[in-house]
């Protein structure tokens, strides 16, 4: 399972979707069958995890990949691309950032 | 460390901030210092990682509490809110939300 760590090595994605609530559960569906079946078998994959707002109004991606340069090749693959421009179509707007992790807490 | 798992019967919080870049180390070392004073001592708190994003408008909280019930115990909190209002300060808007793991990819 994926773990949060600081002073990692690897680039951490945060895409934040903004979706209506009645398309959530379609837009978590559609992000979760892009990962088996593309995202994880590209150079650079470490992990993605899914989650959706109870709320269903926010899907968000929570992804690891060995580096920037390997989240930024991904971009560029046409059939990742296809699968993204799918999601970008259902959600209302989303908000993609590369992260650091600066500290970790835990009881 | 904190792991990411799916069918876990913990509440995960992802609190994204949106922040003027020039302030992103100022709000990431306040929520450090908050979760470590204040938060990670509250009942039910799991463990809090905080992200800055490369482009630094964007500090995101990635939390997880035993419950929702735990985390809004937490809101409630004077020294909580205390904290929570002083990082609502310093950001130009922050979107927090309880989030189910809805599926989990690894490589």
């Amino acid at each position: 399972m994926p773990v949060i760590e600081q002073n990692s090595s690897h680039a951490t994605l945060i895409n934040v979707f903004t979706v209506e609530p009645d398309r959530a559960q379609e837009l978590t569906d559609l992000l979760s069958h892009a990962t088996a079946e593309v995202m994880q078998h590209l150079p650079g994959f470490r992990s993605a995890s899914i989650h959706k707002s109870t709320d269903r109004t926010r899907v968000v991606n929570y992804a690891q990949w060995d580096s920037a340069a390997a989240f930024f090749a991904m971009q560029a693959d046409p059939a990742a691309r296809e699968h993204m421009s799918a999601a970008a179509e259902i959600a209302s707007a989303f908000d993609p950032h590369l992260y650091t992790v600066e500290s970790v807490h835990q009881k």
